[in-house]
């Protein structure tokens, strides 16, 4: 055990758990995509710099979404031409290929489209079966490889689903490997409206072993809804997950679920990891500094536990 | 997989866990201690009445402090002899013989003494080093074990200390053994400051396996600062823990830990627990119930995710 630094967990790590974890921040895109103020462009990109210099290194920019859809992330060529110099991987989510058309006219290396496990949200959010969507979809990570473009698939409703209620295993898989059999690089497992639990967690992930997914190929996406992101990620990790999806200050939510605190905050999930001893490149100090900078400008504290304590914000 | 109730999430087991967990109920004690403004007691034994209604089968219900220095629980007797009738158990802490003699006056059978594991604690809560509070603790001990009364040891700060960092867990170790050697039945390890993570619980859990001390007689006491509470509680499950303290709607904070969230939230882990397919005997529902009528009393929300999602509450 290592004595702790301020403001920093003591250091005790567990066996069988992964060296070093990759965050994918998605703050800047899945945590701002449903304000409903719009946020200056100036100050999205303000935010994605400090982000990078938090030692994130990979950091969800925007998403080339018909405006008419997410008006908040309409300046998406903006902001994206206003950070692509940083030093790190800057993904964007093209829906569709008009959306991989302007990812790659700015030169995006990186991009991800979004897909469902069950009929109701592929429904609800792209107007399109579950095998429809992965049509449309098959285009765009065709063109995507071509161009040697990085494709990560997301995968919403992994666990539950608002109007289905459970959602079996086995339809996971198959969508699952539809994707990576499309070419996706990477895969995220959405628990999009946060009512997954550790052994669900594990048994999806055993799964996905068991019909031959590697496990360096997948990532996990866990909403705090009920107060379960960070459990569930622990129960990930000693699957072998080494990339976990999260936003800075716990920003975000799911539209289709009312209450929801949204994503897993990055603070919690750093102390959690740097409590075990597993190296994610982050400074939590900025990080933190970073999220109460961003609350200030949205004007509401933020959620997360970490960043609470850590800046003695109220309650 | 059983489909979900309503309200409730999927349940999917997970291998090496418990069958049963029993929750050590805080909130009418630990949970409202702390509070400003008096509660009638009117209110707190509604509060416990309503928590016995949920399936909840230990419910800590008041301390016998000398009420200098915990104003808010100065009626205790009160309170005790208002609830004193409900057929589940109802711990009360004694903080010294005069405490006890209180206690038994009053049929009390499960008591429950506070030690530290760490000298700055201990000095700061009790004026007091550790083992001169271990010796204030012998003949409390002694006499309730005479009477045949149940004895419960909590110690703070059993992952680490606002004045001394990281506590060794040697350290932890020695004190929870003179509680064993002492009489206690049980004891309940402390994150008073909820600074740990999931693999220093592991190792605290192994080192007291190593030194003899069974299982059955420990619990864990997370607090929620960090967001870690319900991982550290994974963690603990996984080593074979029973016994998990929890306060309905996640009432109450460390006075020494200014922006505490205070505990773990008694909703969020029978969320988890239910998902894992372990018992616990509670109604979810109306436990949300009663912590959503209780924040009413307090004029605040609580703070619990899943009673926020589960009763719609605005954050």
């Amino acid at each position: 055990m290592n004595a702790p630094e301020p403001g920093l967990p003591m250091t005790v790590p567990a066996e069988g758990l992964p060296a070093r974890v990759r965050i994918h921040e998605v703050g800047a895109r899945d945590g701002l995509q449903n304000e409903k103020a719009t946020v200056p462009t100036a100050v999205k990109a303000e935010f994605v710099r400090r982000l990078a210099g938090t030692g994130l290194t990979t950091i969800e920019a925007t998403s080339f979404v018909h405006p008419k859809w997410v008006p908040q992330l309409a300046d998406a060529e903006d902001l994206y031409r206003a950070v692509a110099d940083l030093p790190v991987s800057l993904p964007v989510l093209v829906p569709n290929e008009r959306g991989l058309d302007r990812a790659l006219a700015l030169g995006a290396r990186r991009v991800a489209v979004f897909a469902s496990a069950t009929e109701s949200f592929a429904r609800a959010n792209l107007n399109r079966t579950v095998d429809e969507a992965l049509a449309m979809f098959e285009p765009v990570v065709r063109r995507a490889k071509a161009e040697d473009v990085h494709v990560r698939g997301y995968l919403s409703m992994c666990f539950g689903d608002p109007w289905e209620g459970a959602v079996p295993v086995p339809q996971v898989v198959r969508v699952c490997r539809a994707l990576l059999d499309m070419g996706c690089d990477e895969l995220s497992l959405g628990d999009t409206i946060g009512v997954a639990t550790p052994g669900h967690v594990t048994a999806l992930l055993t799964a996905l072993a068991d019909a031959g997914v590697p496990v360096g190929a997948l990532g996990v996406h866990f909403h705090d809804t009920y107060g379960q992101a960070l459990a569930n990620t622990l129960a990930a990790l000693q699957r072998g997950v080494t990339t976990v999806d999260a936003s800075a200050g716990g920003l975000g939510g799911c539209p289709y679920a009312k209450s929801a605190t949204g994503n897993l905050a990055t603070e919690d999930l750093v102390w959690m990891l740097r409590g075990l001893g597993i190296d994610t490149g982050v400074d939590l100090g900025r990080l933190v500094a970073t999220s109460v900078w961003m609350a200030a400008h949205l004007g509401r504290p933020s959620p997360s536990r970490a960043v609470r304590a850590l800046s003695h914000q109220e309650q």
